[in-house]
């Protein structure tokens, strides 16, 4: 017989002797008074912190326009959606925010996912398996949920090296002409804070004949003049097949979608399984993004507000001399290089200032790269940022990490 | 070049072709009356209808005490959780409601997903990938995303005919004694209201030395003293290696999960990029679910309701010599095979009776088994079956449709 418990045992193993084994931190975040927030680790009750690695990036997810909204249709209608979008679970909001998205996309239609990660591994795989023979041109940096739906399409794949051009040209010019070809990549690469050139993956789309998917999570509320991503800030969105979103992120509330031609969309609509098979998203979440979209569209206010937080605590680092990485988005990696050293770090600052922000590990970042990230919004004000980097200008020094330079 | 959408357009032909197009109805439940709703399908305004097909079996997306704790959770820590597990979404809220779970299915641990689909297809997949060389038996009416996981898995996979002991026990007996084996299967049959012999199956797992995997996402909070489902009540949890539910019907709300072992949680928890990398269920779903559970654990009134009702139901179908199908559980199928009657039924009852009932076609059904599918619950009085059965009658006539005999 087999010894299952052994080899459940040794894959936990494997994770403490490579020193990168997760544990959670439990926390609650103040509503109204985010980024602050309550931390339990430990025994003695909760505990202050100030959050520093939340994707909630513009702090949607405490608008009051939000919360309201959310108020109303959990009165108005209950809690949950009660069934898949076909059977019982297609409401009047879900229609409402699709309209909503596909107008901030300038598409013809949206489709809603339980997340992000759905939304990219459905698509994904779906859009593979009706493209007979289809090859997928995948940046090497893909997200996770990329690349599961790329997986399962069943379709060859090809990496391209990371926002390199040259490479992605090499590999198109080797396929078939007549070979159904998809381009997919993202434009803020979240790890990184980089940004991949739309125009000219587009130029190398139209010349080879490949649709285009492009993920904006990290992009979507942020950029643009609508927030309609990097896609509206570069005028590109008309040029790319598939804008892929989340509601999780900028939004700041769950889930995820994509916005494209009708077609597309009732393609997707009618053949995804992790689309059809699943409940919808409750109408609460749907009523509260809704709220946010409608108004991002409308207000430049937050998207302002980050911008200048990130250029300032990437200055304040700088400034300091500690090694943040050189990202042109909102996203502000300081390296480390090393998982343990990142959980230690990362440790003191909990303990000892009351910052959280968690390490980065592999497999989100290749080994040697471990950082802590930080995601500065309107929120944070300068003087937390001043704390922070005294912080860990002093956790640096402690640590003997400075570079010899 | 390839021309795209003729592809994407015979995609979208072919299901028209077949009469398996789907039209979403656009709903919106009014809370407190459920299963009273609003439609807004055509342009005059939302028309009152009763819902018939809905998932929130209990009507706990109604529960005062769920709405309560979702506007408490809304007010104290905002819409959204702001990240994934491991990066600042994980809750004081989400950490209660795994022991929550746990408890109710007397295991060592659980671990919350996004939707019952992803809790199936990554913990199968992930499953899978850490036993060396497995073997996965499924049930051949194993829901979708259970087959979506069992495929991602890269395992081998053994279908057995539904509820078929022997055939299941030939499929093991001709495997290797020293080949990692899992078993997976579900106890309440969501479309033909079936429930599968949980003991015989165990035996079975017991002397070929094989894991169990157990769907009860239609069975949880329904059945056994404490809402433990199909596994509580025939007292056999502790028999099973995993158990997997939904938060989203008969709990109200959305999400999934599973129940299970210590080390297998936590390999669950640490290797599936489906729970990795993807933002946390919003803790304002999750202090709904919380609310729900427990309550379902202390009161049997809602449960106690739902058998009536659906037994009700079933009688007066029968009564009126409907071809009700032989379902043991809530579930209330009516049979009849043919997706453009299906279709037609559902219409006419909409429009000329209030009625939504959603057909059921392939590939929810095998072909020549498309049926309606009736879920009465605690809210669905004895006055509105009565109206009900009166309406299919007639349709019934109408159509042509009573049996020779």
């Amino acid at each position: 017989m087999v010894d299952y418990n052994l080899i459940f045992k040794s894959a936990i193993d494997r994770l403490h002797e490579e020193g990168r084994y997760r544990v959670f931190i439990d926390i609650l975040r103040n509503k109204g008074g985010f980024p602050n927030a309550r931390c339990f680790a430990g025994h003695n009750g909760p505990k202050p912190i100030t959050v520093w690695c939340s994707n909630d990036y513009l702090a949607m997810g405490q608008h009051p326009k939000v919360i309201a909204a959310m108020e109303e249709a959990l009165h108005d209608v209950g809690a949950g959606s009660g069934g898949t979008r076909n059977i019982g679970g297609n409401t009047h909001y879900h229609i409402d925010l699709e309209a909503e998205l596909a107008d901030l996309h300038g598409k013809e239609g949206a489709l809603l996912f339980t997340s992000g990660y759905v939304s990219n591994e459905a698509t994904l795989a779906t859009l593979g398996k009706l493209l007979p023979g289809c090859i997928i041109f995948s940046d090497e940096l893909n997200h996770a949920s990329m690349i599961a739906g790329i997986r399962n399409s069943g379709c060859e794949k090809r990496v391209w090296r990371h926002n390199d051009l040259e490479h992605l040209e090499e590999l198109l010019k080797e396929s078939d002409p007549e070979t159904p070809k998809l381009i997919a990549f993202e434009s803020v690469y979240s790890m990184d804070g980089d940004i991949a050139p739309l125009h000219a993956i587009c130029d190398l789309a139209d010349q080879y004949g490949a649709l285009t998917y492009l993920d904006e999570v990290h992009a979507v509320g942020m950029y643009g003049p609508r927030g309609g991503g990097i896609s509206e800030r570069d005028d590109a969105a008309g040029r790319l097949t598939i804008i892929e979103g989340t509601l999780g992120k900028a939004f700041g509330v769950m889930g995820g979608y994509i916005a494209a031609d009708q077609t597309i969309i009732d393609c997707i609509r009618s053949y995804a399984p992790g689309f059809i098979f699943t409940t919808s998203l409750s109408p609460v979440l749907v009523a509260g993004v809704l709220a946010s979209v409608r108004h991002l569209k409308q207000s430049g206010e937050e998207r302002e507000a980050q911008q200048a937080a990130a250029a300032t605590l990437k200055r304040l680092m700088a400034e300091a001399g500690l090694p943040v990485m050189p990202s042109v988005s909102h996203i502000v990696p300081l390296m480390v290089g090393c998982p343990v050293k990142a959980k230690k770090i990362s440790d003191i600052l909990l303990a000892e200032y009351g910052v959280y922000v968690q390490p980065i590990n592999f497999p989100t970042v290749p080994r040697g790269s471990e950082r802590l990230r930080f995601t500065p919004g309107p929120a944070h004000s300068e003087a937390m940022m001043q704390e922070l980097v005294a912080a860990l200008a002093e956790i640096w020094d402690r640590l003997e990490m400075r570079a010899a330079a």
